[in-house]
């Protein structure tokens, strides 16, 4: 076993030697995704969009829950959409995607891929939208995006991703508000219930903020290498695009009234940060709750005689787990050794492996390992094989794996918060690779000059706050808030 | 209520009056569809894609039972690719939509979106597939396509659209041909067993076969103006884009082999077969197994001291039913009449309205409305309120209705294709309106003939055929097969 362990790890640079090697290494041995033809494209492979459909199906079930319905808008949009909204254009035109050519024709108008939807659900909500009994107006919809990136990492920044994009309208601004923070808090259940992935949930800074924006929340959660991912974001729109596109609507009096709107996405990133949160050495390592795999049943047998009762074993173990919905799965190759399968299985990241061989069958019982708590310590034996008691110490099992994953992970990230109190103090944390959280007050250029001498940007201000306010670390100014600077994805 | 009736019926162009307009009608009033701001562009709206969703979750769930994994591909093909397989670039060139800018720059090569995927994947499975173990590949991806068409209608041929496509690659003909021909099925049983549609299944013609594939299957539907829609296709590709891509892998004897290779597809077109196969003068008339709402439930009270308990009534009800599963709507609103909603839910096509007024409560029962029978003959007074009885009696009535469309729909596609022996014939069943059925053994030339005359196309060989062999309509050589000849969309 320890030889063809070694031979795996051939495979899978260890995170601790090279943590962005270990990144684009665990993503093709896992067979995650690989790269498309075109610079920057990705292909999702089926182990790496089965994660992509847990997270679909949850974050659906939640939309429909809170009164959204699904619907689909164009990619097409027409080149003068983009430029209605003054920040939007200049946030997103760098970035853009352009058809000029349709069925062997030059087009009059350049068409852009979508960058994200504002504009044209704009567009269509202006004419939908009468009175004020039609809203608020909740919709989603799920699509792939395109942004012209030129620094490209998969599943972190692809020129083409998966997301699901919100879009509402309201006819208040504290209705626009009241939606936005409650689905930043979805954002903010999946992530840390779901994922085991703790997040800070906070405003992000003016210069951060989504272009087109009144107000961007954010979920950011702290990778293994501490660069902060932004793995969620919810906009409070106010009326700017309303205005731009003349999105108007009747109220009680008769009055015209713009509306008050939100947006907000999570994307395929997120597979990318449940990698980057919880892998190691091995390679991936997946909380439970979006393993595609959460179990592999693994029979071993050396004499041939020995085969047909563990095989019979085998089979009703992952009867057994199936029955109760746990995603089991049977590796029973005879072109592969038992040592081969367990470094594979460790390697894609499956919650725990269950050995089966002739003598647990003798006695009754199988072998458990977690597979985040690696050797021995993290190996049981004697678990009773017996229907029930098996399907009760697995669920068991699975839910401690789960929380253990979220409480390591939590751990991890306070051991690498810094609080700071002056620029000198920030500038080490970042120097040492750490985020930084501190008051501050300053501008806009403060923040640019913090970003250009350290490479750290405001994460966000998390929406927990100390109780007293403090003095801006960088133009001693009073604070109001602390906010939290990292090196980022 | 009679006047009510004639207002919204403003809003619907009969039916029988003019289909086309009809059509479209029903797409705007029931909220199914919108015009996006690019020609030929659509937005799918809630109502609408919530049928798509059905289509979606149905089609998911046995493609994953047959062994299919999700995955998904990038949209951005590289020009050249499109260009390799020669019958492909043929017919896909003149609907293609070229990305020519990127960041702000002119691109090297341009890009395709994808119109299909089969280049794409192609080019990846060459990468991934290395030996026989490694075969039967078999994936599917939900995407969006891009092709460039003239004319368009919402649903039945947009610019772009969504659907599924399966790619799967094997290490013998006969493995495919036994993949196409169960994948063809699975289409049939969603067809007749979900959207009530009875389809004719069968092989395209030499000239009507996908672009790289050998063969082509088909399920072609009869609308309600008799025109046929192909509703849904698989591919028999053969070995075409694994030389063009160099796809292979080596067999058990250790020789490199080109693979044998599938692929399938059904789309968003399948919602407007739906309405088109059950819509009536009223407007739409959906299946219940796709309706997204299968019942509602109307309040009825003049008296204020009557609200109270209609009120209650209704909600238990609608509690009742939605414990069962049932997809049921309370309309409570009081800003429309009971015959206002009467109308507007019969426009919308959910399958059963139940009433319930300030007798009905004293009488402990409920008023059953079907949409698919108008007038009182669909209506059925005291049906009991109490839960169970309720419950089986709303079940029982769906399933009713369902298997009543499909029989309806069955009689009426019957009725409306002629065996023909001559060509004469033939032009005679078109010139109806009808669809022809007669013995073919004609060239591409005498298909091509047959088009510009009728205007109608082979739309297939249909796999039930008549027991003996017939001499060719058109050519007088022996044929082994007849044909169904129709105008389409």
């Amino acid at each position: 076993m320890r030889k063809q362990k070694k031979e795996k790890n051939l495979g899978v640079t260890p995170r601790s030697q090279d943590f962005s090697k270990w990144y684009l290494d665990v993503i093709d041995a896992a067979e995650l995704a690989d790269y498309g033809p075109v610079r920057g494209t990705m292909i999702i492979r089926p182990y790496g969009y089965a994660i992509w459909e847990f997270i679909q199906s949850w974050l659906d079930a939640k939309f429909k829950e809170t009164g959204h319905s699904n619907m689909y808008f164009p990619q097409l949009i027409p080149y003068s959409f983009i430029e209605k909204e003054a920040s939007h254009v200049e946030g997103f035109s760098p970035e853009l995607a352009l058809v000029t050519v349709g069925g062997g024709k030059e087009l009059e108008e350049s068409l852009v891929l979508r960058p994200t939807s504002e504009t044209i659900v704009n567009h269509m909500f202006a004419q939908w939208i009468q009175s004020y009994r039609d809203l608020p107006l909740l919709v989603n919809q799920w699509a792939n995006v395109t942004r012209w990136e030129m620094r490209t990492r998969p599943f972190v920044r692809t020129l083409e991703f998966l997301w699901q994009e919100g879009h509402t309208a309201h006819c208040t601004p504290e209705e626009a508000e009241e939606e936005a923070m409650k689905m930043i808090h979805v954002y903010h259940s999946f992530a840390v219930e779901e994922a085991a992935m703790p997040v800070v949930v906070g405003r992000k800074s003016r210069a951060e903020t989504f272009a087109g924006a009144v107000c961007t929340y954010t979920i950011e959660a702290m990778m293994g290498d501490r660069r902060a991912l932004q793995a969620g974001t919810s906009h409070n729109l106010g009326q700017n695009f309303a205005r731009a596109f003349g999105t108007q609507y009747t109220d009680e009096k008769g009055e015209l009234q713009f509306v008050w709107q939100t947006s907000w996405g999570m994307s395929t990133r997120m597979v990318g940060g449940i990698i980057m949160t919880h892998g190691d050495d091995t390679g991936l390592l997946l909380p439970p709750r979006v393993a595609p795999i959460q179990v592999v049943v693994v029979p071993i047998w050396k004499k041939d005689e020995q085969k047909e009762g563990v095989m019979a074993a085998a089979s009703r173990v992952v009867g057994a787990l199936k029955s109760i919905g746990i995603r089991v799965k049977l590796d029973a190759t005879e072109q592969k050794t038992p040592g081969w399968k367990f470094n594979f299985w460790e390697m894609k990241g499956v919650p725990i492996r269950i050995e089966i061989g002739p003598r647990d069958v003798a006695e009754n019982v199988v072998v458990v390992a977690r597979r985040d708590i690696p050797g021995k310590e993290g190996k049981e034996f004697g678990v009773p094989m017996e229907e029930g008691p098996l399907q009760e110490y697995v669920m068991k099992k699975l839910e401690e794996i789960q929380q253990s994953l979220l409480e390591r992970a939590t751990t991890f990230r306070e051991s690498n918060i810094l609080d700071v109190k002056s620029y000198e103090e920030l500038k080490g944390a970042i120097a040492e690779g750490k985020w930084a959280r501190g008051p501050w007050a300053g501008t806009d250029a403060d923040e640019a000059q913090v970003k250009d001498e350290t490479g750290a940007t405001i994460r966000c201000f998390p929406f927990e706050q100390p109780p007293h306010s403090h003095v801006c670390l960088k133009t001693s100014k009073q604070a109001s808030e602390v906010a939290i600077f990292a090196k980022s994805y």
